[in-house]
């Protein structure tokens, strides 16, 4: 069957009536790409969720296709968010698609290139905030609530409805729910959606079985993991840099409820993951997506897997949209001239 | 059904033989996005088939994928090309993925950031040249004719065959060959393939009628439009920056067979074309993709196109790939202090 996008496919799981249109970008149906090397690298049944080839370059296509059809539905002419770049680039995508106003609040500096360039180049109004991503949500959110905008952040309950869907692909790819679910945690909504998700599936008997959740933080900004707000979190993950996360507390009851754990990893286990993602499998995520292939490394070394666990790590976003740091990751083209001798030197 | 790569999928259609590995990234089955916005505008009934979601944000997978099989499957454990950009990206990782060495040979300066960031990321060996595209392909061509090294460049016919999927899954999700199938020419690779796909699709009776091939070069760049190999071709879009054509002449047969034509579009409509696809119908394709929808555009002003027509635009290759370009068309962010009046003013 020709894939419809995710209103359509799970339609009966969404928050879709009569009135909703059944908006896509034909978002959603991505690969769920079996670990070769590094499954018999690290013994184990290993798969990954690659949310990169979403239309925008990330599993937030999911959410915002299903939030932008409910603003459209309630009669809305504007959408706006406040985001540190995956969830501006869809917010403004799908605007654009559907003919309505996106305004995008970012916090000024440290955003990768290739997700600042994505919300300004759909036609997005992107209006950096001297101030963290915490002053520009909370502006974003009193604005919404006082004017005729629709508020797209995770705040919005639709992003969860819609982000949830990943779940069932995987659960319809596999056959069956995986034994663990390895996922990387920011604002948490990714975690809290596919619990949902894979509950949903397993009450309507679409699988027998519910994954552990095990969900992976960066050391600098692990508020979960402290169990505190992080006031100025750091890390080379920008898409999951946040200090103070909107879905903490679902986060934390999926990790209880499915029996796994919230952890974190460090900037340097989460780029050596990135580097091993693309040169073992040939997958170029970008470095907040590898924080759960980290966590999966991490927990092979303390034993946590029997050889038979099917693992899923789920790959939030296309290494495309931070090309910087793959470049200074992997160094510079060799420069030689136009010579036979010179060239079979290096490469034989 | 699960997807499982273009090599199971389209099998009979493929030189795949019992001792072919099915290797896959669960490259292909791309989404062929109906236009909205564009088909009202314009008075068409028009289709983006976008490319840019392959694993590596190009069409060059479903040739790659099939390349590297056969490279397999000859006891071969290197791959070598010359490239621009997405054929080099489409074999680092391909060749990661299967354990292979690849070396890539580049023409120094000129290579969109994220492509050449993909190439190195992924692991290859790159090389670059001091001199054009040319000089590297004759400099690859020599190398892999002598030495035990299988040259993936568009030269390996093995290319042509994956490219041609594109074609079936166009008529699957139509349920029938377009009336026009538009289409950048750079290499000419991709028309021929495209061609040669819905031709064998037609005969295999999954298609009942064949498109019209419009092929669209960029003006800077346009040896077959003007008849003679341009030595120092120009052009934004890097991507089809070629100044002789791999696929000349049955790049030219496609277009005449068909009842088509290949002609040229300026750097101006390419880049007006990019963004338009991305404010109206939110997709980020890069420049060179582009020329598809600045050649259709063309000639909806010249008349050619009757309103029932079913048009598919094909869209190569990934906006993320390009960033820089995408920056300078669309300016820079609003600064502004975290105030609720000054952000008002400039959101209604």
């Amino acid at each position: 069957m020709r894939w419809p996008g995710v209103l359509t496919a799970y339609k009966e799981f969404l928050p879709v009536t009569e009135k909703t249109p059944l908006i896509t970008l034909l978002e959603g149906n991505t690969p769920l790409i079996p670990a070769g090397r590094l499954s018999r690298e690290l013994g184990l049944r290993l798969y990954f969720k690659y949310e990169g080839l979403n239309p925008t370059g990330s599993f937030k296509d999911r959410g915002m296709v299903m939030a932008v059809a409910k603003a459209l539905e309630s009669g809305s002419r504007a959408i706006m968010c406040a985001s540190t770049g995956n969830t501006s680039a869809s917010a403004a995508a799908y605007a654009a698609h559907c003919g309505l106003k996106c305004s995008v609040l970012i916090p000024e500096g440290h955003i990768a290139l290739g997700k600042l360039a994505q919300a300004l180049f759909y036609g997005a109004q992107v209006i950096a905030i001297q101030g963290n991503f915490d002053a520009a949500l909370a502006l974003v959110r009193k604005i919404t609530s006082e004017h005729p905008i629709t508020l797209v952040n995770s705040l919005n309950p639709h992003r969860i409805e819609g982000q949830k869907t990943a779940a069932f692909e995987v659960c319809d790819a596999l056959g069956e729910a995986p034994d663990y679910l390895a996922i990387p945690v920011g604002n948490a909504g990714n975690i809290t959606a596919y619990w949902k998700g894979f509950k949903e599936y397993k009450v309507a008997g679409r699988s027998r079985k519910l994954p552990r959740m095990i969900g992976f933080q960066a050391e600098g900004a692990a508020p979960i993991v402290k169990g505190q707000i992080i006031p100025n979190p750091q890390t080379v993950a920008t898409a999951i840099r946040i200090g103070n996360p909107a879905s903490w507390r679902p986060a934390v009851e999926a990790a209880r409820e499915s029996g796994g754990f919230i952890d974190s990893v460090t900037d340097e286990e989460i780029l050596a993951a990135q580097r091993l993602l693309a040169t073992a499998e040939g997958i170029f995520a970008e470095p907040a997506s590898a924080a759960s292939l980290a966590g999966v490394i991490k927990y092979v070394q303390k034993g946590l897997f029997k050889p038979e666990d099917v693992i899923v790590c789920v790959l939030t976003g296309n290494g495309l949209k931070d090309p910087d740091i793959a470049i200074r990751q992997a160094g510079q083209p060799l420069s030689l001239p136009p010579d036979e001798e010179a060239v079979l030197e290096v490469v034989l």
